[in-house]
């Protein structure tokens, strides 16, 4: 029994240490030392390089590390549908998210954004605040990580809309779900969070024509993936004083090009998608969980639809 | 009876309409519109001119524009033994005091004052980050605004302590007291908030000795009073890098001076005494109501202890 690491991100020998504390019989191998291919049934991989899954005939299921899982199913037809994707519940990530996200909403709530720039020109400016009861934030995913960030928003007394795929009930949140839901929900948001999953039908949803709907002055922050914005649609609206600002974590292609204007515009704010990376300990006890289920032929928790894209 | 406004920082107006509707009875004099001074009977102020409050023959109490009285009591020897000074007991400043210290604590935990410094060097770089459970956050002073900001903290999963200058008990906080618990207070806070009221004993607390305490790296958060801090010690002590940073609200003076090396410094972040405001509404309904139990006679609530200084 052999797992297969594949991951230019993450610290490999950190993973093998902690799943041979909880799998002792279990091999494990580091891309690009794979070893016989046949050997194989598990991969743990974050945005493997192309036709690797496919090259492994006896895999049993695919671990992603990471709570996006669109780089895998990009590859699917290189997966055989019979071998299960399996996403990650948590593994430490919601945390992360919500310091990352809220950091955010306070920056352009209480005007962090124009302080630096009256601290830059040495102006003693106060400006008015506008208090989080009457400060909308938008939501748009209501996942594991989208419905952690909107607990502790509502929480902090902020007014919390939410937007998803199907129906969703979040306690404090004003929920729009859909296609019809989207116009409704864009028209109030002042601070628009982007944790949706990367689809065919999200890829690029933050466009010009979603974007300007949002009300004037409103900002923009995303921890998803960049594939969600059209970036040349942001920054049109950022330079035209519709958008007051984006905190960014993700990107496509990423690393960011070093030319890509993102990098040296005023109002953006950008992180090296670091906004909530992945945690050894609770990946690698949900890694074992699943393999041991898997052995046991038991049913899988967070096993990916494929259809639905996550 | 009449109700004599003083501050230059408060709009006169919109306490004169919100006053009005709680007590119609009650005079508004403007300062420096005074009028006859022996029928002034309250005052409502913020840094009030010196001799103002003395030259009131007939005053009852005297209320503060904010959280902190150190202002009022600089000049004590004007007023009365015998007149109660009163201090606003929150009047919606602790959940703004909350956003705007979360804020700061944000920034420094998870690196985005690094993250800043590589955007602007245009550098795709992923920084380690310590968790919240092992991030220590030290809060100086436990009062409405310090137990506020240590409820959020714990729940975000800080690892939070406080000082204060008497016992006190908050769940989920190691609490420390006094002279002599300061020293190992500040030994492991990592990220320190000043949030306690300017007294003689406070005065200049945060200095070279003081600072020098804090591990290295940690970084300072002060929204109490620029007087606290020895500002020439927080500059070297940035200067030497033993300490990342400091997001500071408040100076001495204020506005802070045009040539103050705060303006300019990279690790400081500063804002113009912004971080928690008084709200017309809330500060007015605890005016009328102290005012109706003076009148009745009856014991007033957040009456300041004159010796404590607070």
């Amino acid at each position: 029994m052999t797992i297969l690491f594949a991951s230019a991100v993450d610290r490999a020998d950190d993973y093998r240490q902690a799943m041979a504390a909880r799998l002792p019989d279990l091999g494990f191998r580091i891309h690009p030392d794979v070893g016989p291919a046949d050997a194989i049934q598990y991969a743990l991989v974050w945005s493997p390089p192309p036709g690797l899954l496919a090259s492994l005939p006896n895999l049993r299921a695919v671990f992603n590390l990471g709570a996006g899982v669109d780089a895998i199913l990009a590859a699917r037809d290189a997966v055989p549908a019979s071998v299960p994707v399996v996403r990650l519940a948590d593994a430490g990530m919601a945390p992360q998210m919500v310091e990352w996200v809220l950091h955010g909403v306070l920056h352009f709530q209480r005007r962090f954004d124009d302080y630096a720039r009256e601290q830059a020109a040495g102006r003693w400016t106060r400006l008015p605040v506008r208090p989080a009861p009457r400060t909308t934030v938008g939501l748009m995913g209501l996942g594991v990580l989208g419905g952690a960030v909107a607990r502790v928003l509502v929480s902090l007394g902020y007014a919390v809309r939410g937007w998803s795929r199907r129906p969703k009930t979040v306690p404090g949140v004003e929920t729009f779900h859909g296609t019809d839901g989207l116009a409704p929900f864009l028209a109030e948001t002042e601070i628009l969070v982007c944790l949706v999953p990367l689809t065919d039908e999200t890829r690029g949803l933050l466009n010009a024509e979603t974007l300007r709907r949002l009300p004037a002055g409103a900002a923009v922050i995303n921890a998803a993936r960049g594939a969600h914005i059209v970036d040349a649609d942001l920054l049109a609206l950022l330079d035209a004083g519709h958008l007051r600002g984006a905190q960014l974590d993700v990107f496509e292609p990423e690393p960011l090009p070093n030319d890509h204007p993102f990098w040296r515009h005023p109002r953006v704010r950008l992180t090296p998608h670091i906004a909530a990376v992945t945690k050894v300990e609770p990946t690698c006890d949900q890694i074992a969980d699943t393999i041991r289920r898997l052995e046991r032929g038991e049913p899988l928790a967070h096993q990916v639809d494929r259809h639905a894209g996550y």
